[in-house]
């Protein structure tokens, strides 16, 4: 599978007319999102690093064209106008991590216009379902109120590349570990899980299941006690912990039912067993909205292991958003159709303590005390910096969901702050609708 | 990314602790959903070819061993058991394209036990998510109702892996064509798409953007009407094409507004310029329900083009789906724990045409005149006949779609036929249930 060629194929229909057209002057595209899906007080900005190593990788090679041609039933020279293209524009993003608001840009590319266009279906995919996974994990992280979360999204995520992101994406956000042995070792983080169903019933019964895993895997373990009887799983895996001298680090793992309930019965067996340290795991079907709930009922859930709902975004599982040309040879331009007006122009977001943020044209002086969400994080196709690391994301997200109003950050019925647009910037965008409206549509252009 | 560590950790763990225990006997594992989601009537078996694929190539490499001794923080050593492991088993699946019901199997693994949990993660990854794609996009083409479908999905897919699947799917479900240039590559489709917005923003005006478009595609061309006003770009496009003398093969995309209003007014614009010919394509958010909308409403659409509901599956991204031990070494099994109540021992499922499908043990004898859903795809880890091709899948679909009852095929509010179980698996299900509480639970084993 050819990056260049896991594109949309009108990528290529339109470079290959700019190209003949000669239109090669620099284009800026602008990806954003209208709207916050039901449910979200914030987004999550994510899949940059991914989009920057993809940008810095671009090329056309002979196989592509061979592709464009077959795709478009034209002979092969015709394609070769695209062949050896890279990209050389330049980029300026909002990091990973930070939280964003409908309305504001990700990412803003400047470019040859063939260029800037040919790249559009890579950063689109890339940024939109990343940014909607990560935003539904930090709400996980939210949700369990310090408690640490696990990622065991992988067997239902939409393939293992969404899988690995996913885990990726539930370490920017907070998590503590996944089940992904690949992710764990792509991306340095810890990886956990211990046991299934089958494993209990591959045996004659749950003891003998335990005290076999616990002869493989010296140390702690962690036991699933749901498989036939809750209680009565919880405590046989009690009185084998006991026999084995194991308590420290160790844990049973509650999988179906009423977890709020079961946690408790299981809190009290462990208890009554004097084995106070063991912890209790929670799964099964969980996301921000089961956490929620257990967190609140007071349930002694120790860690919550979230997966397929969170790993697809269930609730939420694309994000409206869009990639659209905002400025062409210093142009400014932008789109009218009904209920998709775009606004025109290269932009920045200013981000201020107390104060709503406030989008700007890319040349506008920023307001006093303000910092920008956009950075220059590519120029002349080339990264302006060593890649990012999921620490530094983690803490740009800690940091700005600290200063979100609480409102934001809900569970339940989240209302996202709304950013303001900047007096030249609204100015802008009706200077340019009525120069559409004139040109375009009141006197089209006669031959 | 390596395919074998692409997995859930417990799989290692238990695998590992299998091995230790001499527990290679053959294991039976079925994968099954247990419950339509809202909104289905019957889902479309997709996933078996990459599955395949991956287990004809399943091998735990040296690096591999790496990788899990990191993640578990064991020596090297204690993980060399697994060194070199690959997949031996028997498959028995449902062929791709196949129309299935809850809690019929879709794929049965018998193999060794530590290689049959082995590949848990990637059999549900692959197939759960692929058959919620092919469920959803087998309705669009339902409700299109015989006109074209085209897929436009891969910027919003989960990754670019997912959407190369779902242009797959589209295509097995009977899609015309993709604008993954990639998977048209890749799988033999047909390729669509020609301009953005952006391409008409990047002209003075859409008649110098049209005309330029037209200069660059000798051929049939399909003009974007809608980013500034339909109606006035409708026209514009109209007298382009007459100008140009284009009109057989030739289109008109809308991509907002009211689409079945907008289709009317197109229809009568290029109507009322002699064009009859030329085609409408609607797109903008369409999945079965915004199809089946319009063609209710007898909007003059030719071709819908479906995109990110489809291809992310938004109204129902996951399965419940399960891949349960349901027999180790000649014992059947199941679990117990509430709601999760699985059926042991290896399973057919026999289809009769005016019959309910009937779920039975795997050695029973077929009812007259039924066929079994279940083929036996691979054996000693060898795939038993060539790969399967995407114009069989399609033709398994078309042939059992025209046996579902019709509220299994409706768009809104759809019923599932529900298959009913043997007499026989029903009579083993009480009697393994029964063996487990009598055994497993009343009197728990002592040491």
């Amino acid at each position: 599978m050819s990056l260049a060629t896991t594109t949309d194929l009108y990528e290529v229909t339109m470079a290959l007319s700019y190209l003949r057209e000669g239109m090669r002057a620099p284009a800026v595209f602008s990806l954003f999102t209208r709207d916050l899906p039901p449910g979200r007080g914030f987004l999550v900005a994510a899949g940059l690093e991914p989009a920057l190593d993809f940008l810095a990788g671009y090329w056309i090679g002979p196989e592509d064209v061979d592709d464009f041609a077959a795709a478009l039933h034209r002979p092969r020279q015709d394609l070769e106008p695209l062949l050896g293209l890279e990209f050389e524009g330049e980029v300026r993003a909002v990091p990973e991590g930070r939280a964003v608001l409908p309305g504001e840009p990700l990412l803003e590319v400047t470019a040859p216009l063939p260029q800037a266009q040919l790249v559009e279906t890579f950063l689109l995919n890339q940024v939109s379902h990343q940014t909607a996974v990560a935003s539904k994990a930090a709400r996980c992280v939210l949700a369990a109120a310090g408690r640490p979360v696990v990622d065991f999204s992988l067997r239902r995520t939409h393939g293992l590349q969404a899988g690995m992101q996913a885990a990726r994406l539930g370490a920017m956000t907070g998590f503590a570990a996944t089940s992904n042995v690949a992710a764990a070792a792509a991306y340095g983080i810890a990886a956990t899980g211990t046991m299934a169903h089958s494993y209990i019933e591959a045996f004659p019964g749950e003891e003998e299941a335990f005290r076999a895993f616990a002869r493989a895997h010296p140390g702690p373990v962690t036991f699933l006690v749901d498989t036939y009887d809750t209680e009565a799983g919880t405590r046989t895996a009690a009185r084998v912990l006991r026999e084995l001298g194991l308590a420290q680090g160790c844990a049973v793992r509650l999988d179906s039912g009423d977890l709020a309930d079961l946690a408790v019965r299981a809190r009290r067996i462990l208890d009554d067993a004097g084995l106070e340290q063991v912890r209790i795991v929670a799964s099964g079907g969980l996301d921000e909205y089961g956490v929620d709930d257990l967190v609140r009922a007071g349930a002694p859930v120790d860690v919550f292991a979230v997966g397929t709902r969170v790993g697809v975004a269930a609730d939420a599982p694309y994000l409206d958003s869009a990639y659209k040309l905002v400025e062409y040879d210093g142009r400014p331009v932008m789109k009218l159709s009904s209920a998709k007006v775009t606004a025109p122009a290269p932009k920045q977001v200013h981000r201020r303590p107390g104060h709503p943020d406030v989008i700007a044209l890319r040349e506008e002086e920023p307001p006093p005390g303000s910092s920008p969400l956009l950075e220059t994080v590519m120029r002349d196709g080339r990264r302006t910096g060593p890649p990012d690391t999921l620490g530094a994301a983690r803490e740009r997200l800690a940091a700005d969901l600290a200063a979100l109003p609480e409102e934001a950050l809900r569970v339940r019925g989240p209302r996202s702050a709304r950013p303001v647009v900047s007096d030249r910037l609204a100015g802008l965008t009706r200077t340019v609708r009525h120069r559409i409206e004139d040109a375009v549509l009141r006197h089209p252009p006669q031959r």
